[in-house]
C-alpha cells in the first residue's frame, strides 16, 4: 500500500514537472489540506525545488495588486520564462470573492500552459497560510515556474508571514490615501524590496513618492540595497512603468545574489518553515492526548482546585 | 528571592480576596502578560477557585451588549452579589476604544466595590485571549466574585474559544438586521444557552423570534436545555426584561446542576485551559531552539533541497 502511495506521488510529480496542471492543482490540494500523503509530497518534491525566484506583491485593497501581478505575469512570459501565481487572502476565511475576482482579472492567461494560477484560502488548517503558502510555493518551484508571485492584502500579521517567503518584496501603493503612513504604521515599509506608486496618473502620485522616500531607512553601508520607489499606472491595455518594475526586480536579484543575501533569505525562511511544522507535530501529539486517559483525569483534578492548570499542563508535556 | 516573592504573590491574592481592587488588578496584569510569577500566582489562586458562576455575553456590534451587561450587574448586584466584568474585544489589537466605551457605560457602577470591571485586549501574547481570558477569570473567581460576565464581540473563532469559558452563554441580537441568518452562520447559535433579542422596542423584535425560535434545535430528550429566545429593552432608565432574562439564567444555573452538564463544562474548560497552556510550554521550548545550535543546519539542509521540512521538523522534535 505504503509503496503504491509513494508511485502515485511519483507519477504526480513527474506529470506536474512536465507542465500538467491538474497534478499541479493536486499537489496543492494534498498539501494544503494536510493530506496523510504530505510527506510522501514534501519528499518527492524536494530534489527539485529550490530553483524558483520568489516575488512577493503587497499593499492596501484598492491600489492595484491584481492588476500589476497580470502585468508582470505578461511580462515574464515574454521571455518565456514559466509562472506561478499564488493568491493569498488571509482576511476572508473563505476563497469565494478573491478567488473569482482573481480568475476574472487573470483571464488573459486562462489558456497560458506556461502560467499558473492558485487562490489560496486562510482554511485554519494548523498554522494557516503562514503554513500553507510555503507547502504550495514548494509545489510550484518543484513544477518548474521560474517564477512564483505571491499577492497578499497588506493587512495583518500572518500577511507579513506570508510575505516574508519572498526573495524580493514589492509594496505597492496608491496617490492620495495616507498610505505612506498607514504603511509605515503596518510595518510593511520594513518589508519592501520595491515600493510601487501604482496608478501614478492620479493627484498627488509625486507627493506620496515624496514621502515614501523620505520614510525610507537610508542604509549608511556601501553594499546596502536601497528600496527604489517608482511609479506604475498598471492596467489591462497598457503596462506604464512596469519594465522598469521589471529592472529593478532584476537588479535586486542580482544584489541578492552578490551580496549573499539571497542564500541567507531562503535559510531564514527555511528555518520559519521547519519550525512551524515541528509546532504542528507537537500540536498534533497533544491532539492524540486529547480525549485519551491522560488528559480527562488531570482537567478534573483542575476543574476541582486541587491543582493548577500550569502543573497539570507540565504533566501533560512530560507524558508526550 | 523565591521565598520572598512567593511571599509578595500570597500577600497580593490575600488583598485580592479582601476586596481591594488594585490587587485584583495586579494579579490579572501579571497573568496577562504572562510574567515570570504566572506559576506561583496560579498555585496561590487555585485553593480558592471554581465558586463563581461564569456568564457569557456575545452577539454582533450594536445589539448593547454593554447595555444588557450593565443592567445584569445591577441586577446581581441588588441580591448582594460581587460581580466580576471581563470585557474583551478580539478583533481590536489595542483596547482603547472598547475600554474606553466600556468605562462610559459601566460608569454607573464606577464607586461600588463589589463590581470590578476589566478591558481585554487582544495581545497576541501566547495564546491571545483564548490564553488571557481564563486566566483573569481565575483571579476573579478566587477574589471573591460570585458572578463572572465576560463580554465578548460575536465574532470570529477565538471569541467563540472566550464563550466555551461560561457556564451560560446568552447571545444578543437585535431586530431586523438578518442576525438571525448571520448568526447561525457564524455558529453561535450552537453555544447559546439564553438567546436574547435585545431592542425589542423596535421593528420587527417578533419575526426575529419567530426565525430564531425555528432556527433552534429542538432537543428530543427530555432532560435536554431547550434555549429559551427572550426580549429585552436594556436602558440605562429601565430594564424591560431583564427579571426574566435572570430568571431563565437561574433555570439554566439549576439545569446544570441537576443534569451534571455543569460539571462537564467545567471539565471541558480546564481540558482546553491545560492543553493552551501545554502548547504554550511546547512553543516556548521551540523558541529555545531558535537561533540555537539546532536549527539553523537544519534549515540550511532544507534550502539546499538536501532535505525537506518535515524530516527536519521531526529532527528539531527529537531534540527538545
Amino acid at each position: 500500500m505504503n509503496r503504491r502511495r509513494a508511485a502515485d506521488v511519483a507519477t504526480l510529480v513527474e506529470c506536474a514537472r512536465a507542465g500538467d496542471a491538474r497534478s499541479v492543482a493536486r499537489l496543492i490540494s494534498l498539501v494544503e489540506d494536510a493530506s496523510p500523503l504530505l510527506r510522501e509530497v514534501a519528499a518527492a518534491l524536494t530534489p527539485h525545488t529550490g530553483r524558483a525566484r520568489v516575488l512577493g506583491i503587497t499593499g492596501p485593497p484598492g491600489v492595484g495588486k491584481s492588476t500589476t501581478t497580470t502585468a508582470l505575469v505578461r511580462a515574464f512570459r515574454s521571455e518565456g520564462r514559466r509562472v506561478g501565481v499564488l493568491a493569498v487572502d488571509p482576511s476572508s476565511p473563505f476563497s469565494g470573492g478573491a478567488l473569482l475576482g482573481d480568475r476574472v482579472r487573470m483571464s488573459d492567461h486562462a489558456g497560458d500552459p506556461g502560467v499558473y494560477i492558485r487562490s489560496m484560502a486562510a482554511r485554519g488548517h494548523l498554522g494557516g497560510l503562514a503554513w500553507s503558502t510555503p507547502q504550495a510555493l514548494r509545489v510550484l518551484d518543484a513544477s518548474g515556474c521560474d517564477v512564483v508571485l505571491i499577492e497578499t492584502v497588506g493587512v495583518g500579521q500572518s500577511e507579513l508571514e506570508v510575505a516574508s517567503l519572498a526573495d524580493t518584496t514589492l509594496v505597492l501603493l496608491a496617490p492620495g490615501m495616507g498610505d505612506g503612513v498607514q504603511a509605515a504604521k503596518a510595518g510593511i515599509l520594513e518589508v519592501a524590496d520595491v515600493l510601487v506608486v501604482n496608478k501614478a496618473d492620479r493627484d498627488g502620485a509625486g507627493r506620496t513618492v515624496r514621502e515614501l522616500r523620505a520614510m525610507l531607512p537610508h542604509g549608511s553601508r556601501p553594499d546596502a540595497w536601497q528600496p527604489p520607489v517608482l511609479t506604475t499606472v498598471a492596467v489591462r491595455t497598457s503596462d506604464n512603468g512596469v519594465p522598469e518594475l521589471c529592472d529593478r526586480i532584476e537588479e535586486h536579484a542580482a544584489w541578492l545574489a552578490r551580496s549573499g543575501e539571497g542564500a541567507r533569505r531562503r535559510v531564514r525562511r527555511a528555518e520559519r518553515e521547519v519550525e512551524a511544522i515541528a509546532l504542528a507535530v507537537l500540536r498534533a501529539r497533544l491532539g492524540d492526548v486529547r480525549g485519551s486517559a491522560a488528559l480527562r483525569p488531570l482537567a478534573a483534578r483542575v476543574a476541582a482546585g486541587e491543582t493548577d492548570p500550569y502543573r497539570a499542563a507540565d504533566e501533560l508535556v512530560a507524558q508526550l
